[in-house]
């Protein structure tokens, strides 16, 4: 093992404003040997998550900043290669936040944001990087404990079409939502939404009011707002909640390249008049019930009453590209970069 | 009864940004006789509430507007004068929204916002206007319901010198939280928090550095932050909020005489980060269980666990004057004008 280099993706430089493919920096190193109880990891597929763009930021928060120069935190899935971890053989297909390289040395026990575990048997490996992984659990969690729907409720996500949002509004139309109206950019993606994945409507944010389309499509007001986009996604869908209607704050792409903090939801006070709640939430506290959510999970996905997407690039030379697909809206699905097929 | 003169404040024009005195224009006319089950009540008290700016904007809300050429919509205490209602006897003390008028004939059931209710006896009667009425319960369930403190907790109130928020600190501590903040406007309001009201520390939005203060008083974080506020306090309690939190939006003084709504708290994604919730309430949601909250708030008042406190003006032609006062930042306590002594 010891000729073998491996391909890094590190942090060169703390983003200003938009995360530009500079920012990171490819090295080559060789790999080190193993020590006792480590095991080699060949990276098969990287994941993308909005949250990752606040991970490059010097500031406290839920997990510490991604260092400079360290490789860049991600999320995985890859085949062991050489092992002299009892738990681990060759051959395995694992996950864990191995990182944007072709190699990772692991122990196998948890580091900033969890452990690697194997992949169950029967699935495409890359289903535990989106809806069988965080992605659906958090909007399993998001959507069912801190939304609370209700059968007959009105559910509108945002950022439907990504990793998250797809996922919850198909949860939300299982548990017996009256309807469910996604909130995408562009027409490919919400006809995918109505078309493909049983949205009951769907809001084109950039061509269309979202106000007045959300005062059309929900009369009665919106029971449950799963919120992944902030700004005046959220403005609008606030002026339309119901009586006691839950928002759930699982994310807010739209700001998280603004270099200073834009203004907050000025509607906010619609919580008061309309005694509506609104509630932030990280999956990683729910990750002692991700049984219950994957069972669940792996019956919908079995039965087809969810379906899960994903954007797949090609090529480690592509990360930081394809990263920024996220923050320009190009992925419909979960957004995955393939670097390697399973090498065993 | 024919030859009274009854004097009114009538809503003349719509405010637009700041309210001003010549909004309301005051008019007398004579009474009308009474029919068949009214009673005639000669006001007392006036009560004023920030709420009651929020009622002269013609936009849908909790309540109907105030209509151009209305009585002002205000909740009062008066003494029963005459009567053809076998419920209200001359002498009797009552409460009910009877607006800005010496006096108001009425059969007693409820219209917009309530019923006339007799005031206890035993009593000053302008305390079902304050710690006894809508401002107590309003603290009340709240801090109760909504904020949920467990004993430990640390508790923040802004606008802690109002008549609600003064009540909501006084509640926290009785409920065995660690620490209570209050934060008003000039060292005599933090003094009075402080000194009379057993408040832990005290913090003068006007001098002092609130979101560096609320560092230092609430290392830990902050359990539960009661709201009356909005604008920049709410976003330095949402920098300083402890995991868990909880945000009970009671009101947002900062912006109800602000022509076009504010920027919106913009640390907001802190919600996500803290898993924190933010809630409106309405007390009005709770009027079913009035009585558990006068139970206990009659006994926490009669042990002198809850001081309350009033600000007591005088003249019925200083009705405007005085509602002023609350968005100049004057009144410690519940605002209040005496417009008459008792008649019988």
């Amino acid at each position: 093992m010891s000729n073998r280099n491996n391909g890094q993706w590190r942090l060169k430089s703390r983003p200003v404003g938009m995360v530009k493919e500079t920012d990171f920096e490819y090295i080559e190193e060789p790999l080190a040997d193993l020590s006792a109880n480590q095991f080699l990891v060949r990276n098969l597929y990287f994941a993308f998550e909005p949250a990752m763009r606040g991970w490059l930021n010097d500031v406290k928060s839920y997990v510490p900043p991604v260092a400079i120069g360290e490789v860049m935190r991600a999320s995985t899935v890859g085949q062991v290669v050489e092992s002299n971890n009892p738990d681990f053989q060759p051959g395995d297909y694992v996950q864990g936040m191995l990182g944007w390289q072709e190699y990772a040395v692991t122990d196998g026990t948890p580091g900033v944001m969890g452990a690697v575990n194997k992949v169950p048997e029967g699935i495409p490996p890359y289903l535990v990087l989106s809806a069988l992984g965080g992605t659906g659990l958090t909007a399993y969690f998001g959507l069912l404990d801190v939304g609370q729907p209700e059968p007959g409720d009105v559910v509108v996500v945002s950022g439907a079409a990504g990793a998250t949002g797809s996922v919850a509004g198909q949860i939300a139309k299982i548990k017996g939502a009256s309807k469910v109206v996604g909130i995408a950019g562009g027409p490919e993606k919400c006809a995918w939404l109505t078309n493909d994945l049983g949205f009951d409507a769907a809001i084109d944010y950039k061509s269309e009011d979202v106000k007045a389309r959300l005062e059309a499509e929900c009369p009665k007001g919106i029971n449950v707002f799963f919120d992944n986009v902030g700004g005046d996604i959220l403005d609008a869908a606030l002026l339309n909640m119901a009586m006691n209607g839950r928002v759930v704050l699982c994310g807010g792409i739209s700001s998280y390249n603004e270099e200073d903090l834009p203004p907050g939801p000025k509607n906010y006070m619609q919580l008061v008049i309309r005694r509506c709640r609104m509630e932030g939430f990280i999956v990683i506290d729910y990750m002692d019930r991700a049984g219950e959510a994957i069972a669940d999970l792996s019956a919908w996905i079995a039965s087809g009453q969810i379906k899960h997407g994903e954007d797949i690039q090609e090529g480690i030379e592509n990360t930081p590209k394809t990263f920024l697909r996220l923050f320009e809206g190009k992925n419909k699905g979960k957004q995955l970069l393939k670097i390697a097929d399973p090498p065993l």
